[in-house]
């Protein structure tokens, strides 16, 4: 852990503003169940999430208060950010939405989280019928986007870790060997580079790449394939996502057509941010590139997502987000091109907004380069 | 993997049943996310769980249909059970929530996985006002609760690892080590006999095993500790969760004492078992062993859980759970005492319901080891 720790001081201006930025959206307070939510306010990520209810109220009429089972007690007051919250608890065998209900208003308005269970929203629905949710991205999109200078600098440190291993992977050998064995690969070198936890390593040859979400399977790679590589993790608990495509060998003019196509939409993407343009527009900007070049129906996927605690997070570059982009925010442009049956490319880098445009937190060399 | 596959027709089975449970239990259907319910009814498990919307309708007007993302498309479709459900896929920038509703009644009831994402929910009662949803655990806690053979005999399984876990980690060297270096042997040994996937490996020494989540850390064992053992995780897709205490040389009166009010304690809750008795039944015969002992107090969480493709879910063996119980139904037993700032002791055995009682799945020692 190279990065400077938050504070106590840290976490509760975090819970602070979304309070009010809440109450600025219009709800009387946002329920934050485990997950990243939770970790970025409080730093307190329970062993597992499970079916006992673990809740942080942050609501006008009270000072942040964090509800968890008894025997998650001591775990929970361990969190730095805890000590910024009233914690307390429920006895197994207790009725954990009559302890909730107790900390919220009955007709009031809430956001709460993404992934909050279902079954503890429901939970909360019969316990107070006349309050009324929205999720935390439909009223509070913004809530962990625009990024504060340390968690900037843990951002930029995971891409700089990512691109030294895109750098060293170039040097591997790809032909002959299985795309599990060159996933494995990089996995070791993100960790090598100070990764904490690998969350992906696609490896997609050949027919394979033209599956965005392929991973890595026991094809052998060959000579001639072009191999779609995306990569990241979380590093001091920030995340990095990176994307290259590279051929085994010298390309086919097709490869080399379609990998420029990509290159120069996410370029284009990226020349895209600023801040005030709409999220919408920059997923547009890379999608015009690649419809002029005629692929446009081979474009199956938005064109980013935001980056944080988490490696997949608001704010989302795609058509209908019409939220403005603001100085902070990262998010990565990875527009991408996929032939069924022969081969895909993508290229990804994460981006940050600056003061006036957009800044590349990963540098590598965006060429289509030859691999062995 | 030496377990038996599941077919398609396996997968069909379920499914079926779970429309037919429903049915009987008021619902017109039941709608599946991600995560256990989804792989026991599909064997799906998509890389990640995102905010993407992915979901199984199990409804009595249709056959079983499978909503996911277009770019998941091919990997949900090499599952084994999706063969058995009709795909359809919506496409980054639609509407989900529109594509689901499709699916529905507007004024139908249904179960939802307790681990839906808040966000799904919200957009489901949104575009369907009139539709009414309960957790699947509410309305149907049985859906995975009684195993059928095949799942059974991998339970064993993984039951028998577990044991030869435990022996083997008897002979392992605890005094001047820390928790960390124990529960690394411990998770070698459970990948070493078949496990691949490890969820917990709880080592509390002295003091921290009074924290019943806590899990290891770095405070080295010392000679006199007593030291509870709790670990478990995923063999061909089943679960494993096992606890025995043990004591780094010789026990005090104390240690000798609570030990045995616990072993008796389990024992009178695996003597509780059989079909037709109330799952809180088996807590309240644990429990009143060692109420009856003077520790009440100290034994601050419910007796056990179910266990199938996840270490923890239906049937709770709680007080207030008047289910009873039914052949096949799995789960552990597993009381504990607690003694803040001096020692914990738990022991726990997987415990499968037969025609006319309870069966053990771990059959190591009970009694108070000593370890070197």
């Amino acid at each position: 852990m190279s990065a400077v720790p938050f504070t106590r001081d840290d976490y509760a201006a975090r819970m602070a503003r979304v309070v009010a930025d809440g109450h600025a959206a219009g709800v009387d307070g946002v329920l934050v169940t485990p997950g990243p939510d939770l970790v970025w306010l409080t730093g307190y990520q329970p062993t597992a999430i499970t079916e006992r209810l673990t809740m942080l109220f942050l609501t006008t009429d009270r000072e942040p208060t964090l509800l968890v089972p008894t025997l998650e007690r001591p775990d929970a007051e361990r969190a730095d950010g805890t000590a910024a919250t009233t914690v307390v608890d429920w006895l197994d065998g207790a009725d954990p939405y009559a302890a909730a209900s107790g900390l919220l208003r009955p007709d009031g308005r809430y956001a709460i989280s993404d992934s909050a269970w279902a079954m503890h929203l429901l939970g909360l629905q019969t316990a107070l019928p006349r309050t009324a949710y929205d999720s935390v991205t439909a009223r509070l999109p913004m809530l962990r986007a625009v990024k504060d200078a340390n968690e900037l600098a843990r951002l930029e440190a995971a891409g700089a870790a990512a691109d030294a291993t895109y750098e060293q992977i170039l040097d591997v050998r790809f032909s002959g060997r299985t795309e599990t064995d060159v996933a494995a690969d990089l996995a070791d070198l993100l960790r090598q580079h100070g990764h904490e936890q690998v969350d992906f390593t696609v490896v997609g040859s050949g027919p394979n790449g033209a599956n965005p979400h392929h991973e890595a399977g026991d094809r052998t790679i060959e000579v001639g394939d072009c191999v779609v590589l995306d990569f990241g993790g979380l590093m001091d608990g920030y995340g990095s996502d990176t994307s290259r495509t590279v051929c085994v060998g010298e390309p086919t003019d097709q490869i080399r057509e379609v990998h420029e196509v990509v290159r120069l939409a996410q370029q284009a993407g990226v020349d895209a941010v600023r801040p005030g343009v709409a999220c919408q527009d920059v997923d547009r900007a890379a999608r015009q590139v690649i419809a002029d070049a005629g692929y446009g129906e081979r474009f199956i996927h938005r064109t980013g997502h935001g980056i944080g605690v988490t490696t997949h997070e608001p704010p989302y570059m795609i058509e209908g987000e019409e939220l403005p982009l603001v100085p902070g925010m990262c998010f990565s442009v990875e527009p991408g091109v996929y032939l069924p049956g022969s081969f895909g490319v993508r290229i990804e880098d994460i981006v940050t907004v600056t003061e006036d445009g957009g800044r590349r937190l990963n540098n590598t060399d965006r060429h289509l380069r030859v691999v062995a």
